[in-house]
């Protein structure tokens, strides 16, 4: 039997219910949906990198990679990412703020497959993100 | 080539379309929306368990574990859980009614990832929940 | 390693974004969301293949099949059908248009699982697709 392994980043704070913020097991691994929470600061409660998109996006982006990297995985093992947006008119400057971080990656493989819905969020939160990545 | 088998457990209704409860191909096991309806009777329609989030979650998990345990797999095989909400003030009971449920169910390997986002759902459901799995 | 690939049919328009409109590494291939735009012609922007929620439908089913056959896959090898609509008064309809192009389809394995919710999408959209499949 393979092991289902948890993925903690040191950087996370801890889950607000009994989740993992990703877990792999053999080659399969599923990043939990990721807000743009900063990195967890011991008495602080989750806050958001800031109220814009931009800042919500890429902090969102770091916190799946942080999850990837954690379980042995990079940008380019990614098969889907799905990306929650509150609002349809956000999705040209998410568009913009999602190429340009990926054309930092340097990926050497094609980019995932994506879909982008617009759903309710919790107040304050305007993007999130999850992952699934095959690796080897 | 392996076979896909349909995961059809008898306490379920029908599929109100061309839709499997759950399939296994493999080691992979994936598990269709659930939602609250009580076990099948019989002449009976669709009926939830009760109008509270509570009764509707707890039937909801009922009916994704029957799936999983109808293709020999458990809760420690899933991966990752996907909730749907239809309203944000619902996040922190479906919580602490997941948490309760899964302290119960004695999980030898880390809890599945997770995403909850709020959607629109049919009149009257509350929650609705899917469920990826890789077993072995 | 093996390599991911993307799978871009020629009917397909470019992606919006550095995303893929499939990808298949190893067994697992992955659609992402698709929509209702007619096959891409030079120079017209992507224009949804009608109004109604059976053209988009239709055309949306037909983009995601053509992303399966790009990567050497075919319905029968789907596992899950994510269906997002903007409106649960079109649950009813979608159902009858699914079940009669899946009737069509001539599966010889159970149709794949399926989550359906109501969500927002881009103006003139009523309906967005993506699937997963494991093939062999």
């Amino acid at each position: 039997m393979t092991d289902k392994i948890a993925l903690t980043p040191k950087t996370h704070t801890a889950p607000p219910a009994r989740f993992s913020h990703g877990v792999r097991k053999g080659n399969i691994l599923q990043v939990a949906g990721q807000v743009g929470f900063l990195p967890a600061e011991e008495g602080r409660p989750p806050t958001p990198a800031g109220p814009t998109l931009r800042e919500q996006t890429l902090q969102t982006l770091a916190n799946v990679e942080a999850i990837l990297q954690e379980g042995g995985a990079a940008w380019d093992d990614v098969m889907m990412i799905r990306v929650y947006l509150t609002d349809v008119d956000h999705f040209a400057e998410m568009n913009e703020i999602y190429n340009a971080y990926f054309d930092e990656q340097g990926l050497t493989q094609p980019p995932a497959a994506r879909t982008t819905v617009y759903v309710g969020l919790p107040a304050g939160l305007l993007v999130e993100i999850d992952a699934l990545a095959v690796l080897g």
